[in-house]
């Protein structure tokens, strides 16, 4: 149930979208189709509606979303958004993430080392500012691309004014159609209240993961504190007992992470030659590698259960997205739709000089990357190939942080690489100084793994594989990484860190002697793929964006970019092959589906409370509301802006939604509010965190200060 | 090193083949092109050295290539070809597969329980006969299909008379142009006479896979027995001290087991987006949870390194042929090839009316085929589909075999099941009863890993998964038959099977409860397969091929059929990217590259004669001959039939042998005679075998009774 979390890249169905719209779309706050869903549904979202979700409505900063739900800075996710920092919680006789969690007192919540949650504070439109940057430079030169990028980054420092509690970020909408400087809250002391067994959470498993009928209780709640005390949120959700009915309105308020639904037939049909199909070759081994690791100790298991929950989510996840791309009947129509928007874009001449040979900028681009995809994968390790392997080792990744910031921060701003920027190094910092546990074992298979697959795909006589392996085996400089760099010591990092480029170039740490020798490859790639590969593609995208935008205006919503959006649409259940489907599972389908044997098995105070639970009360349901990953842990609000649901997958259809929206079959999936409150009570007896959202408490509607 | 052989498929590089053909080719012995190369090299091959060249060759049943190399029927062929075997005879305290094995007597020699050696002793056409028995049917429909399996089991029925030292089988060349009755002897009492240690034969290991230059001594020697005594084989090879000189006119006589190089377009989509990216899916993940679980004993090891070894060398195959399907450089030639050959039949009014809507009936078949692809993988689990899973544990295969020979020895010989006619009752008996010991463990990951698969790709509501699975889990049932079956004592494998379809349906043993339950879903789905889905496509090829034939006749050479052909090339370094690779490389260069480490680590023997050695002795050397897997273990002979080398492998660009002949980089890899003669002679001291093939013993030619 790492599902709908950002890296649960997540596709598939083919009814193909139909002319008409249905309930689709990703909309942001600021362009909701108000007037649409009235006529439609005879409900009016007013700005104090929006205002008001928007701000209870938050991001984790790692890839989930979440909600205020009390005035008292109760916050509501999913368990899976939550199960690591559980683990980094646990240790010798207690397993938080197993066995749950379930503060009694303020005094036993505790802070989770690497959440922050982010809230929406204001949205601005800078689409001007940053054309004026680049005016007069052609589209898609590395000085344009430069250019603009200095641009949002002095935006984003403008609007943060260096206070750390705020995160400012220029957001390309629409491909560039509109650019929006969004500004957050950043809430950086965020703890557990409570959190169900695994067993309760992702009851199902894997075998169940993407599909609905469900059964799990994939729930936590965290609090955000400030200053030693919780934080009293200025708007919140009130909670629905009764939870929603079948065919009622619902909303759900969440940050999905990224949808391909605009690019150009020769970026999918290099997504569906390459890019997926390399992920999903590259998940699938490491994916049989955790499996055994797993299976091979209790220690092992520990360490790496949580990796291979992501894992197999991913893996589902891009199964998914493949099936539904390499239909040949998706691809016609996605070259049948290109050809009519071509045609629009040919008879207006203003439009037609503005696209140019765009179309052909990307594929060019295309195929200029292709025969240096893993290359530049494996030695730079960036998107869009990011694939795991030794980067992927925590203590390889502190490394390359503290290498890279050393190098990055004695530039200015705007020329420092995107993900050092001012703006970004609050995040950047907090993670590199995690105090989260490392594990030597598993530290060492994942470089191991790393090192091998570099010389296996690069080959042994590649000249970056003899110098990173020399006459040394993968093993070796992994067993040495493992247990002689020191940076599995916060402190150390931290000394590092501010001994800046000197302490860096003095350092023998093996593991900083090898990311020095991946920084100095990497970086001439990381300029080539910049200034030649993303800035073609990227200059060609923008143009035919903004001919797109000039065509239909915000009249439909752009491609997903993991901030805040709100999708609406009705609790409904689907068909699928002639079987019909009911929208709500209950407590006694819980107990029915149970076998005894993982992943069916009973969380244990599920087994021990059967006596006590109402079995009619619904524990799951499904809607047609239009998410991705990304949008984990996301609040299904009511019109009241009550709480009625938890959004934590979506079924195999929606995996397809990467690509287009299928509202014959896409369906979201989300724990019940009723299912939620009657495990708090009569499984869990989490009596404060009932207390706390019991609607007894405030009647009614949205809270607010 | 499992390289060439049939398993490890095989493909890239993109050159792509020019219109004059070079010395492309797997000829069959019955069509070589003598005149060709007689114009070209000066050289005739004479019926006389045609047959000779054939008696002296042999097939691995399981899938390699042979030759005799003396009088006394000893038979060279690779070390990866017989680890299996060696494995298989090794015991607590002695592995043959990794220390090697080097028999001092003949009664040292150790027979291999499951190899047979086949000889191709005859070809015949029986094209006319085929086509008789199908004349006025409909191509295509399951009717036109049963009377040519019919038809075809009849004539290999005649052919072998009931002798169980004879196989014969109707081999499909052209695709249908020419079916010929191929007859064999069969060597079933093979023993291991010698090899060196794994380390020798793979050296450079994974890394060094599909790869020239190469340093390894991939080579072994068995002997063909017959009624207690050595056969004294009518043809053998003789052995060139000197081996070949670059440029040399040089003979793969082997048996390349399948290419592709005449699909439909729409074949080629098929495989580029379905049949090839499944397979390495499936694979990744298999080779994730070996490597794992190789790493995580010593017996562990023992029991799955041949496996890894195997799915290493599958991996990298499938990951060169997925390269050079995708490029679109690849598909936009084949597009252009199938248009001009329409175009050729379209202007033949005859050649049209047969061909009729072959190309559409192809693409319809893929059609229907492509959304049951996974569940006849997972159920019936038959070639094109056949992936890791469950029928891979052997416990399960046995039981498979068991339950489907007990119903299809109740049918006459042409209405069975192919694999189960009587002409192939012979090995299909000699892998049920083999004495090769079976592991628990292992059988239980690949039982429980299969049956997790078949839940995770059908879902747990499937009706199949939950007659399999019932309320128990993957492990459970996994647990059970690892450890209950009686299947694993060859001797109630053959009560089973004398017992008939009586002790079948009776049996409580729970691979045959498992097996049952298989049967009973695969048998329905089978037959679908064959007579929808197999039968259009067949149909479709083979009347584009027989139009083809019509227009190339035997000008050209049929798709690899497993079958012996004969290749002629020269002995030829390659170019990379502006990197000129010699065609030899030497004892020098091995001691070079060896770093201490796995896998570049020198087996014992080598380190410990390095003063023994003669350094400038070729090792290995890459010649152009067109081979594809299936060939590992072929013999490479001179113009005198003299053994120059012994291919074990393929540069990464013959790997898009699979489709197309590349002649400027596709090479073949083959250890050097003089580098054979000089290990077995300074390294491990194997008098008797370097007795046997030693030059000095009869002088020049081929050997002959």
């Amino acid at each position: 149930m790492r599902r709908l979390s950002l890296l649960a890249i997540t596709a598939l169905a083919l009814g193909l979208a139909p002319a008409a719209r249905a309930d689709e779309g990703m909309w942001t706050y600021d362009n909701f189709p108000t007037a649409q869903v009235k006529k439609k549904y005879g409900f009016e979202a007013t700005q104090a509606w929006l205002d008001s979700a928007r701000r209870s409505s938050l991001r984790i900063a790692g890839g989930c979303s979440a909600s205020f739900v009390s005035e008292n800075g109760l916050v509501m996710t999913n368990h899976h958004c939550v199960r690591s920092c559980l683990l980094q919680l646990s240790g010798k006789g207690h397993d938080y993430a197993t066995e749950g969690f379930n503060a009694q007192i303020p005094e036993q919540e505790v802070r989770c080392p690497e959440i922050e949650l982010n809230e929406l504070l204001s949205m601005t439109d800078v689409t001007k500012k940053v054309a004026e940057a680049v005016k007069g430079l052609k589209a898609g030169s590395p000085e344009y691309a430069k250019k603009q990028k200095e641009a949002k980054t002095l935006l984003e420092k403008e609007c943060s004014g260096g206070d750390d509690k705020l995160r400012c970020e220029v957001i390309d909408l629409y491909h560039g159609g509109i650019f929006s400087l969004y500004k957050f809250h950043r809430y950086q002391d965020v703890r557990v209240v409570f959190a169900p067994e695994q067993a309760a959470a992702h009851f199902g498993g894997d075998p169940d993961n993407f599909s609905f009928p469900r059964y799990a209780l994939d729930m936590s709640f965290l609090r955000a504190w400030e200053n030693g005390k919780p934080v009293k949120p200025e708007h919140w959700f009130k909670w629905s007992e009764a939870g929603p009915k079948e065919g009622e309105l619902v909303f759900v308020s969440g940050n999905p992470g990224s949808t391909r639904r605009l690019p150009t037939v020769s970026q999918y049909q290099e997504l569906r030659d390459y890019t997926i199909p390399e992920q999903l070759i590259q998940t699938a081994q490491w994916r049989g590698v955790l499996e055994q690791f797993v299976t091979s100790s209790e220690e092992h298991a520990h360490m790496a259960k949580t990796e291979l929950l992501g894992i197999d989510n991913t893996y589902k996840g891009i199964t998914g997205r493949y099936a539904a791309i390499r239909e040949p009947k998706f691809m016609a129509q996605k070259m049948d739709e290109e050809k009519k928007l071509r045609a629009k874009i040919k008879a207006k001449a203003a439009l037609a000089k503005s696209v140019g040979d765009a179309y052909e900028r990307i594929a060019k681009a295309e195929d200029e990357f292709r025969p240096h995809r893993r290359e530049y994968a494996l030695i730079e390790g960036m998107v869009p190939t990011q694939l795991p392997g030794v980067q992927n080792a925590r203590t390889v990744m502190y490394a390359r942080t503290l290498v890279r910031l050393a190098a990055e921060l004695q530039k200015p701003d705007g020329e420092r690489l995107r993900e050092y920027r001012d703006s970004a190094l609050p995040s950047v910092k907090q993670a590199l100084f995690s105090k989260a546990p490392l594990f030597p074992d598993f530290e060492k298979l994942k470089i191991a793994y790393g090192l091998t697959k570099l010389r296996e795909d690069l080959g042994p006589d590649h000249v970056f594989v003899k110098k990173i392996l020399g006459k040394r085996s993968p093993e070796e400089i992994a067993e040495e990484i493992a247990t002689k760099s020191e940076l599995r010591d916060p402190e150390v990092r931290k000394k590092l860190f501010e001994g800046g480029a000197a302490a860096i170039a003095a350092s023998n740490d093996p593991a900083i002697v090898l990311a020095r020798a991946f920084d100095d490859s990497g970086r001439p790639l990381r300029k080539w793929y910049e200034d030649s590969i993303e800035a073609g593609k990227n200059s060609g995208s923008e143009a035919i964006a903004q001919a797109r935008f000039a065509i239909e205006g915000t009249s439909t919503y752009p491609d997903a970019t993991f901030t805040l959006r709100l999708s609406y649409g009705t609790v409904k259940g689907w068909e699928s092959g002639g079987r019909v489907v009911k929208p709500f599972t209950d407590f006694a389908g819980l107990y029915d589906r149970a076998t005894g044997r993982e992943p069916f098995k009973l969380a244990a105070s599920i087994e021990a409370n059967k006596d006590h639970v109402k079995l009619s009360v619904p524990l799951d349901f499904s809607s047609d509301n239009d998410i991705i990953g990304g949008n984990s842990g996301s609040p299904l609000i009511n019109q009241n802006q009550e709480i009625v649901g938890l959004a934590f997958d979506g079924n195999l259809p929606s995996l397809g939604g990467d690509y287009f929206f299928d509202p014959a079959e896409n369906r979201t999936v989300s724990v019940h509010s009723a299912g939620m409150l009657e495990a708090l009570q009569s499984i869990y007896g989490a009596k404060r965190v009932v207390e706390e959202i019991r609607p007894a408490k405030a009647a009614g509607g949205a809270g607010q200060k």
